[in-house]
């Protein structure tokens, strides 16, 4: 008989990896919730029709496909097969596994929108699937956890997912991080200023690493990027800026003086700045960063990444907003603002930052080891009686040797083991072994009860 | 454009309903870990020879088989497509989607047992997808709930297992259901006795009328499903029996004194009441029914079932114990018992006898409601300054008319609106309302605090 395994890049989460998990759902639930957005979970099937061309050409590739049920060959004929994989996948397949939680969003504000309470404030936590080559840290099954405000493009929705990431990241203890903020329309109007729209994301990867090479090097990058001395000339200013200090929109502004969609970015970043002061909160720990170009496509106003500084993963978090989630269904005029959270990523950080409380496992506090028939039924009682006080127990289903019943305990991480020996049952006085200190004594029942509550 | 439409047999979740079922998991998951079960997940693709032939002919049809990705008709030939499904599914498929939680359970054991601190008391609440033909209350994608205890014959597990159902549905409200026991060692031992071995589901079908329709046509109905004269002459006796009352046990032990399988099952179940008595639990609504057949083929001892009285859906939950979970996988000796939940049907019994506590959504508390840029910057101070007072809040993001912003408050839930009106931001005075009563005064923000926390 073949050994069983776990399909490639997908993985079991054992008791106490699926706690310190569910750990980081928790406070990330609890802090969602506590901003008024509420959960809702879409099917782990889509029809292909929802999912394909929402990905590009390379998304598509990574859907996983389902097979149709029953006789999935019989809209097909040798012509079909001859043809190929494309034309063979149209016939045989019709539904895919979610691909992320956006399109399913949008699929779900789509078909719900008379019912849905606009603003519409939702979070979703559920795993995505990607037929993406399994590698260290990259898997085929992982979780995403989604929040979006849609149907208002309001700047308060920016302002509180930026409180709500601070929230959430103090909960879990991270302290040295940065929500890095930029817009999409000053980065559209640096592109239209130096004569070269529509290249952005090269111009933003060159100048990310300004810090590292300097100025003059990042203007030989742009130019094996296939900018134009004029190009570069005309960037020239943006050199000069200091982007940590508030005065680079200043400078920004007059910078771009003629150019409209930059303005328009820059003063949204302003009120941001300016709300996040109102509502008062201190180390927002929020830092312009215009070399920041995630997702360019499908962002149209401010876009966030939160890195995590010395961990070995730094993006924990994304995301941004866009003019229209609904437009690939034909619904039109749905805009929002929406931020991703990495679970899998910010359980390495944790971990690596060692930053889990001990005992996420909230196993039992007290084991009832017991040693034949007669001992298992006073150990039932005992059970009934500690558990009434409020005490998690747990009776040791056999008759083991009690080295075996305290190994038991030690490895689920329970504190305090009684035991049910062949005196203790005659005295109605049991064995109380500390599993931690070694410490073992004789107590009654409700002795126990007060050193195990105490 | 087409409109999208969600895969056939599979549902969205909209946040009332979803913090239904979150509701009844919660409770579930409470009380699994407060008798010391521990949480596993496992991912929603397994290899196909893990999944297929663990189910029968009908279950492997039922499997979602996913694509092999890429090139995936690379592995076949002109004459694997003219051979048919089968051949093709062979070469284009090694992967589907999990059809319930024991299987991958099993695997998780069979691959993890150098890990497992056995007795392993592990409980799983995941998905599961089947392609049925779905119709009313069948879905494709539903949840299920399982906690087994495996590496142990000790009947304590069995114990264990009814006390905890007692608990939950205690917890739920449920208070009018029966948790039905038999074991399948007397099921056997009846269909010897009666010379009729391996009949075990038919004579149960039959019997389970015995209430409805009398001893008579019971018997009718035997010969129907081809039972002789002799065997039914030989069945004589169960007709006689009171199955309601504790004697029945006697009854049967005296009955089939010659059957050694069917005296040890009788005994398994006594001891389960006893170990019942012991722990000392009133009202534990368990009642031995011999007409109880579930899942022969698994089972081999102990076997429940949980009905609901006066409910259009009975059974929510069932069970039993087998002697080796992970035998389909190579690895013998691991005995356990194991128990069922369909959250779905306890979601709908609860549903229909009205047992959800209301508020489940957890809504805000209070919602500020502004009307122009003054007063949205006015918002964010005071939204900072009820959290900071523990009240659930949200600024409503845009300056919408008052009417809108009450309307979104009234959808959501939420009980009270804080008016920043022009008057409002002079006096530092704010409005508040009841959603409920519709009662509405003027208040400094420490008497709206004190107002709402009382």
């Amino acid at each position: 008989m073949q050994k069983p395994s776990n399909v490639r890049g997908t993985r079991d989460f054992d008791p106490v990896t699926l706690s310190k998990r569910n750990y980081v759902i928790n406070i990330i639930k609890e802090v969602f919730s506590s901003f008024g957005f509420e959960q809702i979970e879409t099917p782990a099937m889509e029809n292909l029709s929802v999912l394909m061309g929402k990905y590009g050409d390379e998304g598509d590739q990574l859907l996983f496909k389902i097979l149709n049920s029953g006789d999935f060959l019989k809209n097909t004929s040798i012509q079909d097969y001859e043809n190929g994989v494309k034309q063979m996948l149209s016939k045989i397949s019709d539904k895919g596994l979610r691909y992320d939680l956006t399109v399913p969003f949008a699929r779900y504000v789509t078909m719900h929108r008379n019912e849905i309470n606009f603003p519409f404030k939702r979070f979703q936590i559920q795993p995505v699937w990607r037929a993406d080559r399994p590698q260290k840290g990259r898997y085929r099954e992982f979780y995403q956890c989604d929040a979006d405000v849609v149907g208002t493009k309001s700047l308060v929705c920016e302002t509180e997912i930026i409180i709500m990431l601070n929230q959430i990241f103090s909960k879990l203890g991270l302290e040295d991080y940065a929500i890095k903020i930029n817009n999409r329309k000053i980065l559209s109007g640096i592109s239209e200023k130096i004569n070269a729209k529509g290249k952005e994301v090269d111009f933003c990867v060159a100048l990310d690493k300004l810090d590292k090479i300097g100025p003059l090097k990042v203007k030989e990058e742009l130019k094996e990027r296939g900018f134009s001395d004029e190009n570069i000339s005309l960037a020239e200013p943006i050199f000069e800026f200091d982007f940590l200090n508030e005065t680079v929109f200043e400078d920004l502004k007059k910078w771009l003086s003629d150019i409209p969609i930059a303005q328009e970015g820059i003063q949204e970043l302003e009120e941001i700045w300016s709300n996040i002061n109102q509502y008062g909160i201190k180390d927002a720990k929020i830092y312009f960063d215009p070399t920041l170009a995630r997702g360019l496509s499908y962002y149209t106003g401010c876009i966030f990444e939160v890195k995590v500084n010395n961990v070995s993963i730094g993006s924990i978090s994304g995301g941004g907003r866009y003019d229209n989630l609904t437009e690939g269904f034909g619904l039109a005029d749905m805009p929002g603002v929406g931020i991703s959270l990495g679970i899998d990523r910010v359980y390495d950080v944790l971990e690596e930052l060692n930053l889990f409380p001990e005992n996420q496992l909230h196993s039992s506090t007290l084991l009832i080891a017991t040693f034949d028939k007669a001992s298992s039924n006073k150990g039932l009682q005992l059970l009934h009686e500690f558990r009434k006080n409020g005490i998690k127990t747990e009776l040791y289903p056999d008759n083991s040797k009690f080295k075996k019943q305290f190994d038991y305990a030690n490895k689920k991480g329970i504190p305090f083991v009684c035991i049910i020996g062949p005196e203790e049952l005659k005295s109605n006085i049991f064995g109380l072994k500390n599993m931690i200190s070694g410490e073992q004594g004789q107590y009654s029942i409700s002795e126990i009860i007060n050193i195990i509550n105490e």
